[in-house]
């Protein structure tokens, strides 16, 4: 394997275009835009975001195909936001397991043997407003994210295959015609026993060495897991330690007289801790630490009767068999965050376990996996469709994803010093149990992230942080880098309701709200709401990002632009509010789906948008969401300028 | 074409064996369970009951393959539960377009030009609790069907057939082994227009004669539209008439300022009627009635001008331009019901379309095609799997699918009775508009069918009609022979919801519900669960129908025994219960989804169950639910013989 990035010094040719490329080479190399390293849940995740467009995107695992059984089962709510922003929330959601309870059981008080429930918590976080917490196999959402890419002939998936070597030309600028990433792509090499690992070169196997491809890319996105290879061949050091904590999970169908068996469980007992949870149909999922200290174990010398047998222990006086077992592991936690998430001028990105371990238990390895990536990919797609100049602005395309590793890079240090606390919770639960498991429940669900401001997350101009936006916006959770609230709305139109995240599916379009307030009652609110009409369709407003332009594969408008009113829906003249907010096109009609009510549904009672957001029904507000659902700008409905200004910064106002 | 019904007389052969039937003809005849002539909406539905079984069934089609566009879309929620009930609810829901709103228009009162909106009405049923009516074209729908079947190698699909010849032996008892029903199958002749017609048998076209096969069946079942083939084979007149109604339908994308274009509308003016119902995407279907008298126009001669002119008038003065049309049509509605649903012995069946035809106005075709096959195919699915024994009681098999007629035919001529007085509702609201129309919601909805009484819908002693049954229960609808009504528990042991349709997966099986009170407060509640778990599970009891007998593909009891009850969660021992109610399985553990509480779910609400079903707290009730979710019997908690007299009525309890 030969690693080898080029600097400014080693750097001789022009290979700004590709056809320099493809002649300095005996066969014709691979041209694609991103070429995706794994093809777990966080590359099939990234590779989502592609779908609709003409980027071509090169998906390479070592694995012989799809995955059959992945060890991570926990979606949070805020994950399964984003498989319905792919458009695969109905069959994720039809398989997915849910998790309603949580029991908390302790040693007897009375110093006895044995353990008593000491409380059962609804696993729920109020202002979710749905179900927080799902279970599903690693290898049915990848499933589902892979079918999801079937119909997309700009993305493809090649299985057994190895990356053997990169370089990097970090010279090139990001303009549109560079491919400045060469990777050598090789037949995953098997060893003796069958086990694929390419660094077994020597095997006896046939080699399979002419199956070598050259690939040139504009990106690199390693998504390819804890041993990652990319990461080794970027110099990224992962910081932070193996822990002493040895953990034995089985996955069996117990035969247990343990009341809570299908409920999620924390047991403490003087022998041990198990986190105890129910997967799909009769089977549980049992994480027991076994104790740290001078005769650490090894976790090969843990065997499957040995971690029972201490569950056993633990869980008396109920009793514990094994009816069967479809799986079980031994090993050290390893909490480590990687030291850069990007690297090379920006071309090249780690996500994923590749870049952070922590302990699987407040199941945050899928989500955070899925999510490095759902940050990740819109910004690559709106560099690669062109939508960022760099002549307007001071933003550049490595400005832009810079703020990946800006973003990801907390969270994943966040997590491990929750994963550090966690535990400590339930060691002795105080008097503020319930008050720090509802904090450790939203954390866990994501509800705790806020983004820096950046380029793609700014505030308003006298705010030096979110912190002086005020409380209102703060308690609504109205705040430029944390994720817009989930809400449900009525559409104007025909009455019946969308949630937001569900609606706004992954176009790469960014999202302009328009919270009207009650355009019924007061004639300025409509008076506003035209005048923000014309500015939205304006040539030297923002038209030329509301309107699609045409041509090109799927392309879509640069930002949709949404409405959500708080008047009374039969009060409304839907075709006298300006075009830009229910477009019409000659052969598929008026667009109804733009302007909704914060209305009661006849069938799913009201949202409470306007109370839950702490929007002035008199007053209204401008929010920009970025394609991920992340708010952008918080604005005054009458602040054209602002919406302008964010833009622009961006660079997406060319003639700007 | 040849058709020859066999009777005593003229039967010479005993062909009650496979092995006699197939060494009487040249070719060996294709041998299967059940026959079902036409893949639609109710073939396809019929079908579906035979999953997870070892009954054989042959889908035979005229068409080249399945149905491309087909006209019908309406969905009601009680055909949705059917869809859920066969597994394909998700995948259905993921695509079904909802009908949130009717909006009734009529003329100015002060006479001027042009309508006025009367009123908006919620399209809603109170105690449904769900969406009452959704749209998804019939294409989609039989997709999701037909992809359940693939699965299942029993169940097979033939297109480009058609049926030339049927005889039907109706000597032969309905044995097991009895094939009486003998048929011809031919490829489909095309047209010289390459339009498929097996009536066009001198057609140029190479002669395909020689794909002619022989199938022996047990049952046939005709599904094959208006035109039923099957239907005049068996010699069933339609009774009723053409009406005087000539429509006109047009499938357009609009381009109207009428401010209720994605609403269902009712609009009448002086010039005329229309009917508009909106579809996916942007498109909307008008029906607009032509009006009839002595210049009755004859169908062929409407053009799509005349009828969007038409609409253009009654719609004034809002403008109508067409964007796009992707469908219309023109046709007479006839308004008649088959003479017999069954024949030949209860050997031959007619389901949907080829035994009632109705006006599309309140969007029922495919709802009652899916209805009338949910109620036959788990009457045949019983009987071939060997449940009904003649030996042990009166009822026999042809008893068992006589009441296919006996609760179909009605709800057909009521369907029709409906359908004439329909549109008299819109003609001049009166001050009863409301009440009116609710009533009709709901009888469009299924929610006013009651079959009789009869083997499977059986009447405590002492009730001569359903009506005698007490105010109670009728207020609730827990009546024999109408729909259990739907409703939300919480699982015992996981704080998961169900909605108890949903539960009730196409198995076959029937359900005995036991609501069992509150077992916490009153010991004498739990005293007879423990007595009815003890009856249920005892081998001269119920035991023989609560046990699954093994070896079978698929096999399941013939009873699931469920139990909601109205304590709080926590202080039920969930494993406690008798066995019956929670059976392990050594491979598979213990069955935690039995039993359930009447409880506020963590993320849903509350069910109100016992509520709903005015079901006393401090009482309980037993409710035996048919396999297609209609009450068989309600039965006192303690009435263990009352149990025992409805499966012994039925001929299911083979040693009593």
């Amino acid at each position: 394997m030969s690693v080898n990035f080029m600097t400014d010094m080693d750097f001789n040719e022009d290979s700004s275009s590709v056809d320099n490329l493809c002649s300095s080479t005996m066969t014709a190399p691979t041209i694609v835009d991103v070429l995706i390293i794994g093809a777990g849940p966080a590359g099939l995740a990234l590779a989502n975001w592609f779908r609709n467009s003409d980027i071509s995107v090169l998906l390479v695992d070592k694995k012989p195909g799809p995955t059959t059984r992945g060890q991570a089962e926990g979606l949070k709510s805020t994950t399964n936001e984003i498989f319905e922003s792919f458009g695969i929330g109905p069959q994720v959601t039809a398989e997915l397991w849910r998790l309603e309870e949580i029991a908390i059981w302790g040693p007897r008080e009375d110093g006895g043997v044995g353990i008593v429930r000491e409380q059962v918590i609804q696993d729920k976080v109020e202002e979710l407003g749905k179900i927080r917490e799902t279970m599903l196999q690693q290898s049915r959402v990848e499933h589902h994210m892979l079918q999801n890419l079937v119909p997309h002939s700009n993305i493809k998936i090649k299985y057994s295959t190895t990356p053997i070597s990169v370089n990097v030309d970090i010279t090139s600028s990001h303009k549109e015609k560079a491919y400045p990433v060469e990777v050598q792509l090789d037949k995953t090499q098997l060893d003796k026993d069958g086990i694929q690992d390419n660094a077994t070169s020597d095997s006896n196997l046939p080699n399979e060495r002419d199956e070598k491809e050259e690939v040139r890319a504009k990106y690199i996105v390693g998504c390819d897991g804890a041993r990652s290879w990319l990461r080794k061949q970027l110099d990224v050091t992962l910081e932070g330690d193996l822990t002493d904590s040895v953990f034995g999970v089985v996955d069996i169908v117990p035969k247990s007289n343990f009341p809570d068996i299908r409920r999620v469980c924390y047991l403490r007992a003087a022998t041990g801790t198990i986190l105890l949870v129910p997967r799909s149909d009769k089977e549980v999922r049992l994480y027991i630490p076994v104790e740290s200290g001078s005769a650490l174990p090894d976790p090969k010398d843990l065997t499957f009767e040995r971690i029972i047998d201490a569950a056993r222990k633990i869980i008396a006086p109920y009793a514990l068999e094994v009816g069967s077992v479809s799986w079980w592991s031994a090993y050290r936690v390893g909490q480590r965050v990687g030291s850069h998430f990007s690297r090379q001028n920006e071309r090249a990105f780690l996500l994923g376990d590749a870049v952070h371990t922590h302990s699987p238990k407040a199941g945050q390895g899928m989500n955070t996996s899925v999510q490095d990536a759902y940050n990740l990919g819109w910004k690559l797609r709106l560099i690669l469709q062109g939508h960022i100049s760099t002549t307007t602005s001071d933003t550049s395309p490595e400005t832009l994803l810079r703020t990946y590793e800006l973003e990801r890079r907390p969270v994943a240090q966040d997590l491990i010093a929750f994963d550090r606390g966690y535990l400590k919770l339930f060691a002795a639960p105080s008097s503020q149990f319930d008050t720090e498991f509802l904090r450790a429940m939203k954390f866990t669900t994501g509800l705790s992230i806020r983004y820096p401001p950046s380029c793609v997350v700014q505030l308003p101009a006298g705010c030096a942080t979110a912190d002086d936006l005020g409380p209102s916006l703060l308690k609504a959770d109205v705040v430029p880098g944390k994720r817009l609230p989930d809400f449900q709305v009525v559409y104007q139109a025909d009455g019946t309701t969308a949630r937001i995240h569900t609606r706004m599916q992954t176009t790469g379009a960014f999202r302009l709200i328009v919270f009207a307030g009650d355009i019924a009652q007061h004639t300025h609110l409509l008076d506003k709401l035209q005048q923000l009409g014309a500015f939205l369709a304006d040539p030297s407003g923002l038209g030329p990002l509301t309107s699609p332009s045409s041509g090109a594969v799927g392309e879509v408008a640069a930002v949709e632009v949404l409405v959500v009113h708080a008047a009374e829906r039969d009060k409304v003249d839907f075709l006298g509010l300006p075009e830009v907010y229910r477009p019409w096109s000659e052969t598929a009609g008026y667009d109804y789906w733009r302007v909704f009510a914060d209305a009661e549904s006849v069938h799913e009672g009201h949202g409470r948008v306007y109370e839950r957001l702490e929007i002035d029904r008199e007053k209204g507000r401008d929010v920009i969401v970025r394609p991920d659902g992340y708010v952008g700008a918080v604005l005054d409905l009458d602040d054209h300028d602002g919406v302008k200004r964010y833009f622009g910064v961006l660079g997406m106002l060319k003639g700007a």
